[in-house]
């Protein structure tokens, strides 16, 4: 079956998680961080998320790719710095020649945990569930990458939830 | 002589202008933009600018890379897609391992024009004077990229204008 990555960028760390359907469900392949070091300069931490998405890709071979839509940033200045992560990210989908979509954190949260107001720790808790996960990862954002994973397997296959 | 690139990111334009130092002066060495297609998915015009970046870095060599520090972003939206660009254009920079610096635009146009709060038109029409040139490039995506290059080829060297 064709595996699917969500992917959370962040300046400081990057989420990654891969599901695939099987059968009638969805389940967990893999997931992890990549955590940059703050101290480096820009660049190479930029380099760093790059070369370490490109082997999770390498490794996991996705077909499709979703990231979370961010749309409401703190400030102008943040939402910058995030979107230095994001377009890193999103390039290596591109050089991977991978489809990409994306999703609203409300359209996330609603497709794992029903509501579109869940809390990040109900989303964690729900996501671990729903996978079939006998521990769910520690990070919220290894948690939030495979909920926009399953988010959008949820909306090509039609499986899991009723909504 | 050692060959300095500033860039000017953008998500629809990319602009780029090379100077070196030429006995007491700085010239121009070259500049171009980067245009992607908008009607492309996201990831591919990320792709572009990136593959496109790539070449220049490889045929101007440059041994320092400066780019215009963006602090005030009409919102946080547009401040996103303009930090996915200049996140590649970052990225370029460090994959090639040049060293990176970053202006604030006052910074960029008070060494170039003598005002922090000079017009756009006014920072083309002194690069070009500055840079010794017969005729001004067309686009301010380029202008806005030899004046940042301008500023930090000033900065390190102490040559040019008094301020």
């Amino acid at each position: 079956m064709s595996n699917v990555i969500g992917i959370d960028p962040g300046s400081r760390v990057t989420g990654y998680g891969v599901v695939r359907r099987d059968g009638s469900g969805i389940v967990y392949v893999g997931s992890g961080i990549i955590r940059v070091d703050a101290k480096k300069p820009r660049p190479e931490r930029l380099a760093h998320i790059k070369r370490e998405l490109d082997l999770v890709l390498r490794k996991y071979d996705p077909v499709e790719a979703a990231v979370e839509e961010v749309f409401v940033a703190k400030n102008p200045k943040s939402a910058l710095v995030l979107g230095e992560a994001r377009g890193v990210a999103i390039l290596a989908i591109g050089e991977a020649e991978i489809d990409f979509f994306e999703y609203s954190a409300r359209e996330v949260k609603r497709s794992v945990a029903g509501i579109g107001s869940a809390h990040k720790s109900q989303v964690a808790t729900m996501i671990g569930k729903l996978l079939g996960m006998k521990t769910v990862p520690a990070t919220e954002d290894e948690t939030d990458a495979l909920a926009v994973a399953f988010c959008h397997m949820l909306r090509m296959s039609g499986v899991g939830r009723s909504m």
